[in-house]
């Protein structure tokens, strides 16, 4: 078997200081500079535009990986450039693995069983073909939408197991709309909290050596009031804790998070680090780097 | 502006005299066998595995399609395949357009308004670029996760608006766990009766000359006891009904879905179609070809 993910993450987290996750979410009309400049002017614009976002993306973790853990491409921002956003986001995974940094690939799947097997072939995994195996993106991590229940997860959490990889099921997300169906009263509790039990229930079977589970939790950072419930509900789950940054969460509410463990939480942040240059000024990765290092020792010193 | 997807539907529906979306869940180990017979043995598996793929998918279009008003072409199956599954993927979209067939693109999608946004851009719309317009999938319809909320709805509704295109919002799907959230029971109605009312009122505003409106559901067919309460929170939408066939939710308990208009319900079937052979014997196509018209009729003449 290989190494349980939630080690291979503590060891991480330990060895770099750090709890950060570098999100990556590419639009190739606000690259670096200097990733268009690999432009050969051949091809059609998706290979032109997946090009740059590939060189773009390996600038972005070659500043600022070293004060990351992990990185957190946004599939959505890979498909729209079709299959060579495709190459693209293979290139992306290339260059964290380079920097030893795991791979969290956000694309929020969810399907039913049949579905969701093929999901995590493609996450984790490989497709038996006539041809021989097909690799997957061969992710360390994924995130998945938990509204078509229990057994359109367990496809998901079972892979996760099998290739030493981990999962970050939609708990409470970031964003103002999140309370219209996640905060629903059902019952006594909001439905974000059915969702939290099922969590914690996925990934009993799947804790780590250092106590923490492969099933983890997308828990906004921009409702932190929430965070000591949600630890209570689920003690060994990996908390992701998205909007700190551009969405507004502020770092120094987010200590209830990090209970248990120094791995039990991680802050993703995309365009506070690699757009910084847009409020610092100078260079896109010098202050890509600055602003990865700040929010790593803001968020490791809690 | 483009004809509104309702009428563009209804129009089709009228015409074919069918309800019909075939399913395509290519399984690069259960292919038909002709499928294979177009390999130069060259390339490596994905490649190879794609290209087969997409003959399959080819042959079930010319087979089925003629009693079919669209095809739904499951993301998954693509995307485990890499960059050439996403080539596969958009010439099974190239087919399906030759054969008069809508494309339904099944990815289950839900993310925050701005992931949404990418979202829209690689279903039905488009990415600026320094080196020009990237071309999304152009899909005619889609399938979305409504977990996140409104405004993880909106961006994708917009944008199916402004391309003529319909968005069908994950309601009460047809796997056994989807009980588990969506049925949780939340101020005296269950959640997906509140997701059927956020759907309702995300349409309102779209409702083309037929009466329906671009914001559609996904109700599945194994649950048909609901599906009058459905319609009564959803007058205007679509609804589409997986589940019968493999799932073994019978066509003749629909009826609900299919008022007030012909084109107010589509039935989906996959395997059923593509793998009727198994069961029926024979050429794949012909028992395609058979099992396609069968549904047809039987969806028809409720």
């Amino acid at each position: 078997m290989p190494e349980h993910f939630a080690d291979r993450l503590a060891g991480l987290v330990e060895e770099r200081q750090s709890r950060v996750v570098l999100g990556l979410d590419p639009d190739p009309a606000k690259l670096w500079p200097d990733a268009l400049s690999g432009d050969d002017a051949g091809g059609d614009p998706a290979a032109r535009a997946a090009a740059a976002v590939a060189a773009h993306c390996r600038a972005a973790i070659e500043a600022a990986g070293p004060a990351c853990v992990a990185v957190k491409p946004q599939l959505a921002c890979f498909e729209r450039l079709g299959a060579p956003g495709w190459e693209a986001l293979a290139a992306t995974r290339d260059a964290a693995r380079e920097h030893g940094l795991l791979v969290l690939a956000d694309g929020k799947r969810g399907d039913v069983p049949v579905t969701a097997a093929a999901y995590a072939q493609a996450l984790v995994g490989s497709t038996p073909s006539p041809f021989g195996d097909v690799q997957g993106l061969g992710a360390d991590c994924f995130t998945v939408n938990p509204l078509l229940g229990r057994d359109s997860l367990e496809p998901l959490v079972d892979a996760a197991a099998e290739h030493g990889a981990g999962v970050f099921a939609l708990v409470s997300t970031s964003n103002p709309g999140a309370s219209d169906l996640q905060d629903l009263d059902a019952g006594g509790s909001p439905v974000h909290e059915h969702v939290a039990r099922l969590v914690d229930s996925l990934g009993a079977g799947h804790v780590g050596e250092c106590g923490l589970s492969l099933a983890g939790a997308v828990t906004g950072a921009t409702r932190p009031e929430r965070l000591a419930r949600l630890r209570e509900l689920m003690p060994r789950a990996i908390f992701l804790l998205p909007g700190v940054g551009a969405q507004g969460g502020d770092p120094a509410a987010l200590g209830a998070a990090f209970r248990p463990h120094p791995a039990a939480g991680l802050v993703t942040a995309s365009r506070s680090i690699v757009n910084a240059y847009a409020d610092r000024g100078g260079d896109p990765a010098a202050a890509a780097q600055a602003a990865a290092q700040e929010l790593r020792s803001t968020t490791w010193n809690l």
